[in-house]
């Protein structure tokens, strides 16, 4: 059974049979449009669609389809295509629930979406995950859930609020909203034959549902294949453009990736504008998108519209956000196409050359027209479970930042350096002053202390390191928002600011804030396990956008800073990374000591 | 679960993460291969392929793979493909049981065939269907099967051995080696929303399965959406260029047919050349492919020359008999390509101009060389009650080919007008002399008397009508195979010879035999269901040579003529043909008269 649409094709094939030859009018028909047919990459003129039970009867001449009830939509010769579709996205990362992320997204042209509610889960659990299905089943997207698959992401080197084993995922397979495994992150578990990682790929296989991968490694030889032969499908990985090709030649859906934190696109679209290769294994997706972009740039349709600057034809573009991605999912009967049959996901777009998405139809009905929802959504509510997650097992003061050191004058620390708007950062060698047997940051150097406490389950764990590039020149800065455990991530030029940072956001339920001077100068709330707020994208756009002020005033100018500060306790991506356990070699996966010998 | 691999991936990703990163030797190598890869249409050049546990392990370079116990392949640089699929076949028209025409295609580099024994359904039910289905399964060929839809093909029009009811296919979708619905001839059901019809293709996909098409008129209008709306997915019936395209705009697989006795390919595929098209949504196929064809020309391989020498890109046309086939049947996490994790169905290719398939595996397994096989399979046996079916409830002599009129001098009959290697044929009325109140063949004209007796369940039914075209001077012809309900077929110029050709087969089980003034020229015995016979190809080639030749000896000169003489009674084609129960008007679906008046 096909949850995500109206009606199930078998209980209404007669009816899509009697509205196409004319002997039962159409729900609704779109009449005049410019179809852009994913299946033949053309753009064809005149098309008329109809429409009964959420599905499409009939493409092409619809006149004989229109009796005195029918709704006829007169699209003017805009063009129409199917409703995009997103293959990885966590909707945690627009700090919105599910109801509001879908608010959002719904009138840039999103119909689909294969999320995995992997933050909430490394906080809630499964529980949580279920949370995010039930919430997400009061809209109209389709919100296609692929479970967490790596909680903790990384066994051993952090402190997650929940472990998932191949049992548990065994079980989520059996959920009609689970279409697949959320990304498996576990790569070297899979390269290294590790049975508990097989084993939930394997259960996964078992239930006839698809792997979604994570293969952020620019190595295209022996690990990569090995990565694939588990069966893993897709990877949204790539950072350059020759892994992206790596992977469609082997048979991997590469899935080009353009968040708010990390721009992709640009480089690893040469995959295809360079290379003039099939295209049909690449599809673009959106990963992590904050409520900025939402509000200011869209969602799919803004990643169409880079595709088309960066040289990729405009109706290989729709494919790669259609077609391809529902292909990617083997469900392209059921979506991705404008074709008899499917669901009546159907997006209008003025011209290939803004792009701009001005209605949207999700299983037949209107949802959107020029960027706003048409229909009225639920507010979002929550069980009080799901807003108490702030466990931190120690009392956070002033003097538990200090960093003390045996070394005299000088000692050389493992800085993190991030890198704007890329998942990646290096480790870096840095010589800080000892000052009373103690390590401080060095706004000189852009060095800053960092800290991540663990916060599911009182453990009082703290893990210490240094974090160089924010430019930050004073104050301190807290997030609940620090993957994948979502531990309270701490970073500061001084101690007390770093205390009232991190007790502020304990107080709030967690959530984002900067702190300056015993002052708090911005703060998000995010009291939805610490990672969401029932906000609109709109007034989470200004929330976050005062706090952006709040960086900027702190010295931070780097873009979108609070996504990559939260990649500082990555452990699955290189290089170097900070727990709450400690400092983390991605590399070679083994702890790593703060002071270089 | 997929049935048609030797270890199920979850069973042995680790062994294939194992090998891919050379912790364990492969059990077979292929070195020094140029790889057609159908993900990215390119070409790659010196690409090695690991496997093991009939899988792939590892594309690329393998040297680190080979230990000791490794089968080391040199490519020499060969191409390799993925194995080939055929996306719609009959293996009754080969004339041969399973396990023969598998030995046949195997050499020619077909690794898995989507079929459909709707002939034996015809004559046996669903209890030849499971033995045609357990013959399969001695075999390396991955035979899948998809589920006869239409039996009888034509409800109320004739007499077949079998009824096939949703029920029926509600159960068979259960078996592991169903993969699909067998094609839906019955268009008019469906397009008129008729529910025993769409209970049937309801069925399937409420099992999750993939609905087969055979959409066969030259309409792409409100019909064919109506058809594709409910849920068919594939269709192989395209003779115009316009139709097969229309069915790829409209999502649905257009499967390009180039069969023994018709040729569509070469109008069809200017759907792709001139249209340039995403050719994605295409596949060529087979349908229905005599014994001598594939001795002398082959099976896909033959088709895909072909579709080179038409203008087909050979990388495109390699897609279309992989990749795109698996894409149709959402099989491709399992088949259609050279990729890790997947079936290694590996076909060698001696270069891109003479495409002679070189040596094929399966499984992983070397199972032909250089046209020939290279392991042992078994004979096929058949139980008793397969072979016996010839069952015609009446006496058969020259009396009983007696046609009155209450007409004097001239009588104006409805004569089918074949169209030699096209399946469509016309209605032609033709003026005949009547002789003491008799119409009889009349060879001048080219148009010859043709029975067809009900030979199931003895109901002593026959039917009468006149066919043109076949350029017969003499004698005359019988035959079991005469689709879809495969009764006694009999044409011919004279009344004792008839008698005779109809005998001849009641006494041999069935068959195909031609007779010249009392004496039969030559016969096929086709004891299995009066259509196949346990011999080899080359001895069904032989047979059916000499059948060809007697042809020859009472005057016809068309190609593959007992092919084209099968279809006089199949009811779901245009425009006129004669069943067991009479002339039936396919453009009506009604009876017709014999004589105009």
């Amino acid at each position: 059974m096909f949850k995500f649409c109206k009606t199930q094709l078998w209980e209404c094939s007669r009816t899509l049979s009697d509205v196409a030859m004319g002997r039962k009018p159409a729900e609704t028909v779109i009449r005049n449009a410019r179809l852009v047919n994913v299946c033949t990459h053309e753009i064809l003129d005149n098309i008329d669609v109809a429409i009964s039970c959420g599905r499409i009867a009939l493409v092409g001449d619809a006149a004989h389809c229109i009796g005195e009830s029918t709704k006829v939509i007169d699209a003017e010769g805009q063009l129409i295509a199917p409703g995009f579709l997103d293959g990885h996205i966590h909707i945690e990362s627009s700090m919105m629930t599910p109801i509001e992320y879908a608010k959002a997204v719904i009138p840039h042209g999103t119909v689909g979406i294969y999320y995995d509610p992997h933050e909430v889960c490394n906080v809630l659990g499964l529980k949580g995950v279920d949370l995010m299905a039930e919430e997400a089943e009061k809209t109209p997207l389709k919100a296609m859930l692929t479970t967490p698959s790596c909680v903790p992401a990384v066994p051993g080197f952090e402190d997650s609020g929940a472990e998932i084993t191949a049992a548990d995922i065994a079980s989520e397979m059996k959920h009609d909203y689970t279409v697949g495994l959320g990304e498996m992150m576990n790569f070297p578990g899979i390269t290294a034959s590790a049975e508990p990682t097989h084993n939930i790929t394997g259960e996964t296989l078992k239930a006839g549902k698809i792997i979604t991968g994570h293969y952020s490694i620019p190595e295209t030889g022996c690990g990569l294949n090995a990565y694939i032969a588990s069966g893993v499908r897709c990877c949204h990985e790539s950072t350059r453009a020759e892994d992206a090709l790596a992977k469609m030649r082997l048979g991997m859906y590469a899935m080009l990736r353009e968040g708010s934190a990390w721009h992709d696109l640009q480089e690893v679209s040469k995959a295809i504008t360079e290379h003039k290769v099939d295209s049909r294994f690449a599809t673009m997706i959106s990963d992590d998108t904050h409520p900025h972009t939402l509000v200011a740039n869209g969602h799919l349709d803004h990643i169409v519209r880079r595709a088309v600057s960066f040289g990729i034809d405009f109706v290989t573009a729709i494919q790669m956000v259609t077609l391809n991605c529902a292909q990617c999912f083997q469900m392209d009967h059921e979506l991705g196409s404008i074709t008899p049959g499917k669901c009546a996901d159907i997006v209008f777009i003025d011209n290939e050359k803004d792009i701009r998405v001005t209605r949207v139809l999700i299983d037949g009905d209107v949802v959107a027209e020029n960027g706003k929802l048409t229909i009225d959504l639920p507010k979002s509510e929550l069980p009080a479970w799901a807003l108490d997650t702030m466990h931190v097992g120690e009392t956070i003061t002033p003097e538990t930042f200090k960093v003390h050191t045996d070394k005299v004058g000088t000692a050389t620390v493992r800085a993190i350096e991030i890198i704007p708007v890329h998942v990646g950062d290096y480790e870096r060698h840095v010589e800080l002053k000892v000052e009373n047997g103690e390590l401080k940051s060095d706004v000189e150097q852009d060095v800053l202390k960092t800290f991540v406490f663990e916060r599911h389950n009182k453990t009082g764990k703290h893990g210490v390191g240094f974090v160089k590039g924010f430019h930050v020149k004073c104050g301190a800065m807290a997030s609940t928002v620090a993957h994948d455990a979502h531990n309270l991530l701490v970073v500061g030029t001084n101690d007390e600011d770093m205390a009232l940072a991190a007790n502020t956001l304990i107080q709030c339920g967690g959530g984002e804030c900067i702190v300056q001077n015993g002052k708090v100068l911005g703060c998000v709330p995010l009291p939805f396990a610490g990672l969401m707020n029932t906000k609109s994208a709109e007034e989470m756009d200004e929330l976050v956008e005062n706090l952006g002020k709040a960086w900027e005033t702190i010295g931070c100018d780097i873009q979108s800073p609070f996504m990559t500060m939260a990649l500082i306790p990555l452990a699955c991506l290189p290089e170097l990374r900070l727990t709450d356990r400690g400092l983390v070699d991605c590399t070679t996966f083994s702890f790593a000591d703060l002071e270089v010998e």
